[in-house]
Parts: C-alpha cells; sequence; structure tokens
C-alpha cells in the first residue's frame, strides 16, 4: 500500500539550511549544510511524467541544458516584427476595446514572455477553477504545472455588454489609450470577488494591498483567451534593459556558461546577510560539483504595497552592492521581474518558483514567511511563516525545482558583521527585520557597521530623503556608514 | 508542446447527461445520452501513475474486480477483537486525554473504516497543509489521491498543555466519557481558523453551519497522528445496521455480482425525479455492456444543518421508496454514508467522490450545485451552481472515477409525471426545489401527482407533524396524494 509522503517537519527545529525534499524525499535535516539529492544540473526530460519517474530512482541524464520550462516549451506571446505587427494592429482597431489598468498591463508582460507557460492568455474558467482549488493546471499529456495565482483580466458589465457576441477582443492600455494586445477566442464567467479573494489568500480581512488596488472596483465578470500581444511591453523608465524575458535570461545563462542557476526573488534592498546567503549557496554548489552556478537577483517589478521601497531606488541600490563587490558580478544576472506582487504568502510563493523555472532556474531560494505580510486588521503575522516553504516543497509542478530554505543570518555584534545565526550563542546576534531597516534609513540613522554596503545604505537614506517635505528636511544629516 | 488540458464548457448549454472527461478527454457533448469511454468496470491499476498512462490511450485490463481504493489498501484502524483490545483499552486509559465533540466522533468513524485512505488518522499539518492548497495528497510513490476537506482534530491550550510531552494521547466522547480511541505520533500545530474557512469554504461569512458547529468555538490548535479505534462506532439508534463500512459495501457488491457500481450522494428525501435518473442511469449502463449494475443510494449520516430533513427521517423515507417499487431493491444498497456535512460546495463534492472510490463506486452521479446552499449573508447561491460539477472533473486523484452529471428532472405537467427536462416545451415543466417539496410537507399541502410516492411523501408530512408544538397540531388533515 502507498503511504502517505512524508514532508520535512520544521515544527521543532532553528531555521538552517537544508535541501527540502525533492519528490517523495523523506525528512532528513542537514544541520548546516545543503545536502542535494541530484547532483546534475537538470533533468532535460520532457515531461513532468518522466520527472516523477526519475525521481523515483532511475537514473538520470546529466545535461549542460537548462531546466525545461513548463510544458516542455517557453511559450511567446509577443507578434513578431515586420507586417504582421501591423496588420494585427489595424485588426485591433476594429474590435471591441477592453481597458487595462497598470496591474493588467503587467499581467499582460508576465504573460507575453512565458513566465507563465504554457498559460497562453489570461485564464479562462477551467485554469481560473484549477487555479483557485488545486494551484495547478493539468496538461492535455496528464502532467501537471503548478499555477497558484490567478491570472486574469475583470471586465465591468458595460465592457461585456459592448462585446456582445464578437469572438476577439482589443486590449487597450486606459493610461495611454494605446492597443496593446488582441485577446481571442474569449471566453467570459462570473468573477466571484469574495471566493477568488478567500481562496487566494486565505482571508477576506479589508486591507489587503493587491484586492484593494485590484480587485475591489473591478467589473463583476472575467474574461480569459488567447493573448496576441502587438509589441514588447516597455515602461520607458530607464529600467527596460534590466528587463529581460524568461527567453532572454537562459541565453544569458548559456553564454555564461552555467550549469546551475539559483534564483533570489525579492522586493526589498540587499543586506549583507542576504550576500552572505546567496554567497555561501553558491560556494555550497561549487563543493557540490557545479562548476559554474549562476545567481539570478530578481527583484520583483510590477505592483508593489505603498510602504515597500519602489523598483527604481531598489535598483540603484542592487546596482551598489554589485560595485562595492558584496556579490561578485561574474556570477550574478541582475535582472527584474515583471510580475504584480499579491502579498499571498504560501500561494504566491509557488508563483514565484514557478516563473524561475519558466527562466531557466533550477535552485530556489525561499525565505522565513515569503511574501507574506502583517494580517490587514489583527496584530499577528497573516501567514505562519513556515508555510511558505512547506507548501513550496510539496506543491505540484514544482518536483523538479531544487528548494533552498533561507538560512537565517543576523547581526553578529562580536564579529561586527552579518553571520548565520548561531543558536549556541544566541545573545551576541541582533535581528534587524526590514522593518526596523526601513526605520532607521527613514531615521537617517546607521545600521550597525557591516549590515549593509555604505553605498547601499546611502541609496537607502536617499529614497528616503526624497519623499521627506522640503520644509522638514534638516540640513545637517548623519553621515552614511563607512 | 504539451497544451492545457480542455475541460468540458457548460457555459452556454442547457444541464444534460454527460459523460464528463475522463482525464484528458475532449469535450463532446452527448445530448441526451451518457458516453462512456471505457467500459470496463474498473482498471485494476495498482497506481495513479499507471492509470495516467492508461487513460492516455494503451489498452486497459478489463477486470471483474471492484475500482482500486485511494493508495491501493483500504484502511482500517479498528482494533481487532479479542486481548488486543482490552489491552488497548487499558493503555489508553493511562494516556493524556482528548475529549471529542459529536462531529469528532463521527471524524473518527470515517477514518476509521478507510472511507479517507489512505490517511491514517486526523491530519498532521503536512496532510492540512496539501488539503488546504492542492485538495490532494501525495504518496510516497509520487502517486496523487484527492483530499480536499481537512479531517483534522481541534484541541484547546489547556488541553496542549495537558498532553505534554506524550507522545499519544486517548480520544473520549465528551457525551459518554468513553475512550474511543488511541492518536499515536502525535503532531500539534497552529488551527489558524480564520485561513482553514476561507480556502475551504471561499468565504469567512458568518453563519456556515459547520464553522458554527465544529471551528468557531473549537480550540486554537490541531492534533494529527494515528488512529487506533477500540472498537466499532455505533449510535445504538436502530440504524447501524445500515452504517456499512467501505469493506462491507464491496463484499456486498462482490456478493451481487456487480459489474459497474454507481453511486448517488444525497441528504433529502427521494422524489421521482431522483429515481427517473437513477433508474435511468441503470438502464444506460446496461445499454453499455454492463451486466449487473448496482445502484448505492448513499445518504449522509453526519451533521446536518437544523433545517434539514433528520437521518432518521430520510431513512423511512428512502425505505418507502423501496417498498412502493420506485427503485429496485434488487439492484440498490442502501446505507449509510457516516460522513459529517461541511456544504462546503465545490470542495466538499470531491470528498464525497472520493469516499465512494474507496467503497467501491466506480461511477458518480454528481447533481447541480452539489453541496451548496445560500450564501449566510448575501441573497445569492454561495457557490455556481456549476463548479461542483466542473471542479469535480478536473480534480486531481479523481480521474478514475465515471463522473455522471445530472440530467435536470421537472414536473411534466402534460404527462402528469417527473420526467427529464425538455426545453422544446419548457413551459408544460414545473420546477419543485427542495426548499419547495419542504415548504409543502411541512404546510401538509399535496405535491402534483407523480412527483414523489405517497408513502414516501406520508414520511415527509409525519416529520413535519412531529415538529408542529402540540397545541397547534389541526385536527384535520389533509389527505396525502393517492
Amino acid at each position: 500500500m502507498a503511504s502517505l509522503a512524508k514532508f520535512p517537519n520544521y515544527t521543532n527545529q532553528t531555521l538552517d539550511s537544508r535541501r527540502i525534499s525533492h519528490l517523495h524525499s523523506r525528512t532528513k535535516a542537514f544541520h548546516g549544510q545543503i545536502s542535494f539529492r541530484n547532483s546534475n544540473l537538470s533533468f532535460n526530460l520532457s515531461s513532468n511524467l518522466n520527472s516523477k519517474r526519475s525521481s523515483r530512482g532511475m537514473r538520470m541524464v546529466v545535461s549542460a541544458s537548462l531546466i525545461e520550462p513548463d510544458g516542455g516549451k517557453l511559450v511567446d506571446l509577443v507578434v513578431p516584427v515586420g507586417p504582421t505587427r501591423e496588420l494585427k494592429r489595424r485588426q485591433a482597431e476594429r474590435l471591441p476595446r477592453v481597458e487595462l489598468e497598470r496591474i493588467d498591463v503587467e499581467w499582460v508582460h508576465v504573460l507575453s514572455e512565458g513566465w507563465a507557460s504554457p498559460l497562453r492568455g489570461f485564464m479562462r474558467e477551467a485554469e481560473f477553477l484549477q487555479t483557485l482549488h488545486f494551484n495547478s493546471l493539468r496538461l492535455d499529456d496528464g502532467s501537471v504545472v503548478n499555477m497558484s495565482v490567478p491570472i486574469v483580466l475583470a471586465i465591468d458589465d458595460a465592457t461585456k455588454q459592448s462585446i456582445g457576441d464578437s469572438t476577439k477582443v482589443a486590449l487597450v492600455d486606459r493610461r495611454t489609450n494605446k492597443i496593446v494586445a488582441i485577446l481571442s477566442d474569449i471566453e467570459i464567467y462570473k468573477h466571484n470577488k469574495e471566493e477568488r479573494i478567500a481562496r487566494t489568500w486565505g482571508t477576506t480581512a479589508p486591507g489587503l494591498p493587491y484586492v484593494e488596488e485590484a480587485i475591489k472596483s473591478s467589473g463583476n465578470w472575467l474574461i480569459g483567451g488567447d493573448l496576441e500581444v502587438i509589441e514588447p511591453i516597455k515602461y520607458n523608465d530607464g529600467l527596460d534593459n534590466y528587463r529581460l524575458s524568461p527567453a532572454q535570461l537562459r541565453e544569458e545563462f548559456e553564454k555564461r556558461g552555467a550549469d546551475a542557476v539559483f534564483a533570489f526573488q525579492l522586493r526589498n534592498p540587499v543586506h549583507n546577510g542576504h550576500a552572505l546567503l546567496m554567497t555561501d549557496t553558491r560556494r555550497r554548489l561549487l563543493e557540490k560539483g557545479y562548476k559554474n552556478p549562476i545567481l539570478l537577483l530578481h527583484p520583483l517589478g510590477g505592483f508593489t504595497k505603498a510602504d515597500d521601497v519602489p523598483l527604481s531606488w531598489r535598483m540603484k541600490q542592487h546596482q551598489k552592492v554589485l560595485e562595492d563587490g558584496v556579490l561578485n558580478p561574474d556570477s550574478t544576472v541582475v535582472s527584474i521581474f515583471p510580475s504584480p506582487m499579491h502579498y499571498a504568502g504560501p500561494t504566491e510563493v509557488q508563483w514565484h518558483a514557478k516563473a524561475r523555472i519558466n527562466a531557466g532556474a533550477n535552485f530556489y531560494i525561499v525565505g522565513r514567511d515569503p511574501a507574506g505580510m502583517s494580517h490587514p486588521i489583527e496584530k499577528r503575522d497573516l501567514y505562519d511563516a513556515d508555510h511558505g516553504k512547506k507548501v513550496l516543497s510539496m506543491a505540484p509542478g514544482l518536483e523538479k525545482l531544487n528548494i533552498l530554505p533561507f538560512r537565517v543570518a543576523a547581526y553578529d555584534t562580536k564579529k561586527k558583521k552579518m553571520d548565520f545565526f548561531d543558536p549556541s550563542r544566541k545573545d551576541d546576534f541582533l535581528f534587524i527585520s526590514g522593518t526596523k531597516m526601513r526605520t532607521l534609513a527613514k531615521n537617517r540613522e546607521s545600521p550597525p557597521d557591516g549590515f549593509m554596503c555604505p553605498g547601499g545604505w546611502k541609496v537607502l537614506v536617499d529614497y528616503y530623503d526624497s519623499l521627506t517635505p522640503p520644509e522638514t528636511n534638516p540640513k545637517f544629516r548623519e553621515a552614511v556608514p563607512a
């Protein structure tokens, strides 16, 4: 008789670096070290079914190629340059129009480049229901890919009526009035907001940032279909060069001869604890026999909540971290992940991981309480801090990804630097949360030496200065840490 | 490239009898008839992986044996009769005690007989999280079984404290103070009620019957572990003989030489529309070449909401329906499904279907809005009426079950009997909802001739009479329909 799969039990343990189960692996605690069951880079198998079989002990083909995208082939929904593009644009002009808000355009971007492969457009009801209930989609060949957040487009009653019997619509950016894409073979179905919110966030409490921004006042219908994007989505904010598509990232990794790609998702400034973790991960991958592990430092570039540091400032900060030599530019690719942020904890972390598979990453670093936040109306975290990595280790469709739980780093007051937390001398360590870090920068106070490289810290202070109304902006500022 | 699986699209269609996709089957509308892709009774395959492979077109082994239970073997958690039982009881007396409410005992019953196979006890956190996020559990061999509702046991702070470091507890029925079971290798974890409710029901609105009864005032911890039930759960209500375990049902089906078992879940009185549907399903199964399809008429016996007809009255009514010859006793097994009712719509219908696989059913009839109810605080149904069957057709772990959507039956005023709704002469049909039926019986009004067999109707009227306070009970009653 088949027994229930055992997953790592974190209940009574301190956080440490460990390999969360590859498919069906038994709980093993590797204190202080990462253990990889499969030391080859990618399985290079043609389907998920095969990769399941492989993880059951069959010998795997070691290959220099990158991990396979979900569904076998990276989706690309941008109409090719040339006459077709103009033809599509003219065709679109005659179609009923659906207006896109900022976040909708971000999703068009995400879909167009195949981050959500094999999804080829906004979800129809069959995909939406599978996402809500199973966090995954079943493909025609019986394999399963992960898909945990609904990628849907809401329309109101008037728009639905204006579409009438048309099978296609033009998607128009409301801010510029420019046609962005065509949605074909459309399906319009009910948008039960309450159910969508409850099943995605595990709460319906008011104040969830994405809900307030994108769902609350959205229409009562969802429109799904196949997307053709007229031209690549650009933001003209000076950062478009950092917005590498999954295909471009894969090209970059291959150009650099990567034999392992480890992704680090972030939406906060990088401090030396993060840097330590990334450097340490690379060291361990080298120890395991990889010759050239490449870090994908992958800040999220879409919608974030008001009190997060904006993308442009974060990018400046990340750039400083590389300039200051905290991370090695030769083994690091900094790029922007165009997805909006849900702040949906264990549900969203699956999306963050899945999208990186499509970009070629076969290792994924997961932190404490990933994509989490405070409960909007209760005095507690919205999610259990450990659920993110637990759910990630169990998620259907992510079996081929190597999950690397975060080791907790803290400021070692004895060594005067960020180091992995050592419970045997816990009083020597100082924990500086993201909130604490932001408060320090906001008040122009200095963090302890060695918390963050000085150049990076200066960017943060400059950001908060830029927010201060001129009349209250003091002339004398504290020096940034040396 | 693998493409997304297409599921039946019900958007613009009237309900009719059709075969919802077996795994990966394309949408095909078989108006007015059921079509079975696989005409063998069961696949008799050892794993889900294999059954997936089979559905991809490989030739299947036709077998006279019943469908395989989830996980390959039916779980039986009742301690064998004899000295072991006494030993266990004495052992239990020395353990920390956890008190069970009525619904907890019902779940012990469910678990003990293997309805939730391969689950061997109340869920630990790994199972709980998989249920909430994926409605399914991954087994050690990589196969997946469906598991959509959390089967968990809540304890309060004081009980948690009293358990201390013990690895085992005794489960005690609070109403009788009798030891019911031992839970071993226990794991205690946080009971985030809000998240549990939101992810199970898709709403957190107050007034959900199961939530009010079993969750709202339950403890802040969940305790999982392996269950050993001291002796079979009995209710001593005169109906225990109807409470056949999955093993006993399988025995009965084999004794009768069933080559197909079709299950009908219900928690309402049976009217002639139901009967027509069941009779018609059998006829079609015979047409398809089955020699002896057996109906499992399977009323739910656990917790139901206050305005549902109580089990004892429903059982009397079902008995009458068989006595009156509306259903053929030779091809019908009436038995009680011991599960409590969640009223969780698309989430719960999966549980209802999955449990019947374990009882040997390979065909499952699914109605409109299964396990649905009115939204507790808004003027609408809680779930989209079509989502139940859609989600069922997509649910991981249910690929081996043949889903038979309900054909809508209504009262044909011309033929003066219940018949399948014919949209071409829709004005001839009268729809009598469950609420309408209950209201009629409550007011001692007669339904139209042919709506329900007279004996069955009388049971309903008697039930509502039994509720009427004596002083308002009128002496003259309307005659029951002839």
